[in-house]
Parts: structure tokens; C-alpha cells; sequence
């Protein structure tokens, strides 16, 4: 049997050292009373921006989907199987989340990707090619902003992004329902790797801004 | 502007007045330098099994895709987006990743609602209904299985679940020309968010195992 | 005589009371030998955005050119007057300053008025018109950036216009010769009136970012 | 990247760390509602003469033009650009200031270089002389005044210039309208390097007087 990785392991060993004994409480009744997150959190897959971290989670607040660049595709009823709608269904419908934050970040590698299409495609299924063209009109536009530099038009892009998931999501009928006759509330917020700062999307004027703490 | 749930802003205080603050210059590499992590995890959305928080990981460390039920599709280069997919291809074609890890975990809502398909969809896309049939036939053996109890029966196709994705990631000719090529390694793993345990799947036989730790 | 207004007459007796009596020897020195200032900075005539207050300035420290929208117009020898060309000639030839600072800052009047110029010139003359037709070209390309918020093609446009008068003051004769020859060096900032935050321009890709403090 | 001169970012420290910590509502109300300055002040770009340290200025209150000596175009809608006319434009038109003070000082550069012209252009460009031209008639002048001494010569052209400029602009149909119409209040102001004085000009005689404090 291979060796699962070292660094893992001894990751999980502090895991279970520390938090699990200091929550086992909190895990065991998670367990056996079942999640009830408030929160469904879309962030990307990136390395460096896990929601649990950054918001400094405890086990059960946060319902979590990764896909890269952190985008929800619009509502397409077309019988094929969706990851990332068949996440926002389950904590929309089971799950009767309060709140959905769409949190993207700088310097991510799928925004980059939608910019810079490489000339050929990744593998011959081109699987990022296909799931970046979700930006591609946005992208072509932004790429027309010659005045701006080539890292003003990734943080453009990434929070333009961010708005379109946003918009994408309010097409879901069950979304719009539960937001008009129920409370749901929809948030955009963008994490900067570098500084550590989280800019939050004023949901009137679409623009970022820095949260009063 | 409607205001950010006071949760998260008072767990984002945390994070920059602690992990943050100890990290700066890890977090400020990561952004000049780019990520380089060693490993695609692909995990659950359930808020009870964080990977970060599993591993104590740090930033740069997991590359973390996550949907209902940590499933990874079939290759299926059919032109439409797939978000699993386009994560995996970046995860291996440009991060390079050394190490993929497919975990899973008990009372997994996902796998439950395999076993226990609603008669009626949870909306008219029916997207969870759709997500969970890429686990149609293994749900349909396991719940012939009347000696086992229904909690076994979750388990078993909890474990069972993750075979597939292993087996289907094999589909995929770039990774399995790392793996065979490269020494790109895939893993299986299993969390029971009860007791903190984690279990590996044994490559050869198939069986989850307690690691040594 | 009318009475000068009594609110400048009341922080005049406090500049006298406090700052002037403990900087009086300096002031006396300054008088006597004549300024040395550094630094030529160029800044926005907005009452929030001083740049001593920003940059907490003793006397004699910032030879300050204040115009609507801090901006350095090209190289025009043509024989007219030009007050910004004059304050820039009077600081590198005859002061010898080591730095320029050309200073912009959020939600700039002069920005949005290149923005959203208004049908009717606010008087016959239409001197804020014509001075923002310096930033005619840049203001309609970013213009056409529908994905943009108006914040965000507002933030837009005072960045590229800072990066524009850098490159308009290269292109006076005598400011390039000292860049090449004599080492002064040239920088854009940029502040956010909410927040007191300073973004810094970087000199090798244009972008702004926060300084290392 | 090149670095930022450091004792700017050491002010700016002290700024964030004193003045805008202590007046952080103030700048965000500023921000949020936008500048309200009841006065224009046109000063010169010396470096120890900064208006907003002589009246112990807040953020909002003064709206400042700094060009060397301070002077006031006469109005020329002539369809050139012209950076001060157009911020004189902007603050009456649509700020519209209750007053506007035009404030010279002692040992103005710019003025010593109208009664000492040097023999060779300080660039190709000559801007400084042309600049300085607009004050060619009283320069002249005074420099016949061969009783007085060239102190005596440099202080009575810095206050001929004030009263230069505070004609020019009046000679702006909407400052004439203004004043006449709705109160607008115009103050010529002599600051005194040195001894920290500031001397008032009489709007009756055109004498530069203390004031009482």
C-alpha cells in the first residue's frame, strides 16, 4: 500500500491534537444532529484562499464549493449533471442557507486563463478552455482596455466575474424566490492574497469596498 | 448597502489580527511568486469536513475542488463546461500537482440522497437529482443489500463512491500519463466527522484503513 | 475693510499658538537660507487630499503644484503661459528636487467631470471642459467599458490619468535628462479619501499597490 | 519596484497613526458626501507656505490652487487650457465657495525670478519666464523704484501681484456675478515666512494690514 503523504498525516495529527479535542463536543453533535451551515460560501479552488481560514471557521458554519475562478454558471434545466447547481440547490432547498457569498481573489490563475487563452488547449478535452468561456464576452471586453495595465484588467475581470456569478445565480428561480420571499441574502466579496485585505461588493452599485471592522 | 454577515466579518477580524499577522510573509511570497501546492484535494461541500482544517494546512498547500459528495466525473471531452473537470486538468497540467487526494466522509447528504432519491426534484432543474446519478448504479446494488443496516449501507457507498472518482480520474489520459509517467500519486480518504478518524484507502485492494500515524 | 472669515483667522491663532511657535527656528532658518525641498509634488486642489496633512509635511519638506485632477499636461514650448509646466521647469532646474510625486485621489471632481462631461460648459469659458480634454482620449476609451461600475471606471480613469502624466512629464527635455543623468525619480500615489489609504504606483508595470510600511 | 521616498511613507505612518485615526468619521463622511470647502484658496507651491498649515486646516476645508507666486490669470476663453482658470471655474461654479483668498508670501522664488530675469531661459521651454510675463508691467515698474531696497522691491510686487490677481479675477463674468449677486467674498493675504505673520489686504485701499486676533 503507498504511503498517503507525510506532510498530510502530520497536518492531521495536529488536527486531532488540537481542534478536534478541543471541539470533539461540537464535531459530535455535528454528527449526529447534521449540519444547519447559515452560510453557502463559492470560493476557488486556489491555494491560498480557503474560506475556513480566512473567516476563521469553526466545523458547520460554512457550506463550501470550489471550482476554479469560483463562478456559478447560469440556470440551465438541460438534463445535464451540474457540480457547482446541484451545490447551490442542495444548500438553497435542503440546507435553507441565509446567506450566499461569492468570494473571489486576486492574482487567480482561472481569471488569468480567461485573459491569456493559451493557443492550445491544456489537454484535448480542454476542460479549462470550455469552463473559462463562462467569462469569454466578459474577457473579450476587458481585454480592450488597452489603457489599463495587464493587472488592473485581472482585478477588473475577477470582480466583474464576481457580479456575473451573482447575476447568474438570481436566474435559478428557487434562488429568486427564496431571496424575495424569504430573506436569502447574496453577497460578492474579494480576498487579496497579498495584504490580507477582503473588499466586499456594495450590492446596490456592484462596487468593492473595504468593510468597516 | 446591505451589510456582511457580522459571522464572518468577526472571523475575518480573527484571521487578520492572528493567522494573518503570523503569516504575513507567506502570504505576501504566495502572491509575488504564485502558488506551487503539492496536492489536488477534492473534498465535500459539507461543513463538518473543511480540508484546511483536517490537515492544519497552511496557505499554499491544497488545491481544493469542492461539490456534492467530492465526486469526479468520467473523462467526457463533449465540449460542454464542466467545473470538476477543469479543475483536475489545471490541478495537473499546470500546477503540477504531486499528489491527488479524493476524500470523502460519514453522513454524507449527498450519498444519502443516492440511496434515497426524492420522489419529487428539489427544484424543476432537478440539479442534485441529475449529480447523484453518476452514483446511480452503485446506489442501486447497495441498496439490494438488505443484510446490510442503513447506516452500512451509507458507509459502504460513501467508500464505494470514492473508487469511482479514483477509477474515473484514471479516465482521464493526462493523468494517467502522469501517473504512469511521473510518479503522480492518487489517494483515497474517508473523515468520520464524529470521531475526528481519518481513513486511507488501501491502492491495491481497495479497502480504507486506519494510517499510522 | 471686510472682516476675512473668521474660521481661517481661528486656525491661523492655532498655527501660531502650537505649530509655528515650536517650528519657529525652523521657520526663521527656512526664511533666512531659502527652501530645499526634495520633492516637487504634484496634487489635486480637493480639500480632502492636502498632501502635507497626508504626509504629516514640516515646512520646507513639499514644493506642492495643486490643479484640478493633479495633472502634468505634455511638453508645449509653444510660447504660452503654463502654470504647471512653470512650477515643474522652477523645481528641477532651479530647485533640483530628487523626486516627483504626482498624487491623485478617489472620487476626484475633475475625473468625473472628464467622465460624464456636462452638455452645458459651467460658464462661458469653459475652462474645466478644456482642461479635462487632456484626458479625452483616456476618459472615452474607459467610457466604453460597460462591465465596469461607475466607481470602478472612476478609480480607472485617476490611475491611468497618473500614469499619463508621468509620461507627460518625461517628455519635457530637461526632466528626462535628470531622470538619466542625475537620478530623480518619478512616482504615482494614489489616496483613498474613506479609508487614508496611500496605493503607490509600481514604476515597472504601472499598477498600484500598498506600500510596505 | 523602485522604493518611495521613505520619509514620506514615515510621515504617512504618522498620519495614519494620528490625524486620520483622530478624524476618521470626518473623512469618511467627506468621502461619502463629497467636499462642501467654503473657501478657494490659490497659494504659492513653496514649501513653507502651505495653506492648510498656516490655518490649521481639517480635510474639507480649504480648496487649493498652488502655482509659483500665486497669481490669478487674467480671463482668457480662448479655448487653450488654462489650470487655473478652470479650478477657479470648478470652485465657484459648482462648489461654490463663499470666499476665496488669494495668499502670497515673503521670498517668493517666482517673484524674485519676474524682478530678475535671468538672461538664459531656464529650459528651451522657458516656462518660468512666460509664466511669470503675466506680472512683466509691474515688474517693469517697480524695478525703476530705485529708492527702495531690493527687499523692499521683492515685498511690494509680491502684494502689487496679490492685487494683480484678485483684478484678474474679477475680470471672470461668473466671479463678477457672483460677487455682486450672492455674496462671494474676495481676500487678498500675505504670510510672512519668517515671523509667521499674516497681513490682510484692505478690499477698501489695497493695504496689506495685521489683523486683529
Amino acid at each position: 500500500m503507498q504511503r498517503f503523504p507525510e506532510y498530510l498525516l502530520a497536518g492531521y495529527r495536529s488536527f486531532m491534537g488540537g481542534r478536534y479535542t478541543a471541539e470533539r463536543d461540537r464535531y459530535r453533535e455535528l454528527a449526529a444532529n447534521g449540519q444547519q451551515p447559515r452560510t453557502l460560501l463559492v470560493a476557488c479552488c486556489d491555494s491560498r484562499a480557503a474560506p475556513e481560514i480566512i473567516f476563521n471557521s469553526s466545523p458547520g458554519e460554512l457550506f463550501v464549493v470550489r471550482n476554479v475562478a469560483n463562478m456559478i454558471p447560469p440556470y440551465e434545466p438541460d438534463g445535464q449533471y451540474h457540480a457547482t447547481s446541484a451545490a447551490v440547490e442542495y444548500a438553497i432547498q435542503v440546507l435553507k442557507v441565509e446567506n450566499v457569498v461569492i468570494m473571489g481573489h486576486g492574482r487567480c490563475g482561472g481569471i488569468q486563463a480567461a485573459l491569456s487563452p493559451s493557443s492550445t488547449p491544456l489537454s484535448d478535452g480542454d476542460f479549462i478552455g470550455k469552463w473559462m468561456k463562462l467569462l469569454k464576452p466578459a474577457a473579450e471586453q476587458i481585454q480592450t482596455s488597452s489603457l489599463l495595465t495587464a493587472g488592473e484588467r485581472q482585478t477588473a475581470l475577477e470582480r466583474v466575474s464576481i457580479r456575473n456569478s451573482v447575476s447568474n445565480l438570481r436566474s435559478f428561480p428557487f434562488v429568486k424566490a427564496r431571496e424575495v420571499e424569504d430573506g436569502l441574502r447574496i453577497h460578492g466579496a474579494w480576498f487579496d492574497i497579498s495584504t490580507g485585505e477582503l473588499w466586499i461588493m456594495d450590492d446596490e452599485t456592484g462596487d468593492f469596498v473595504r468593510p468597516t471592522l
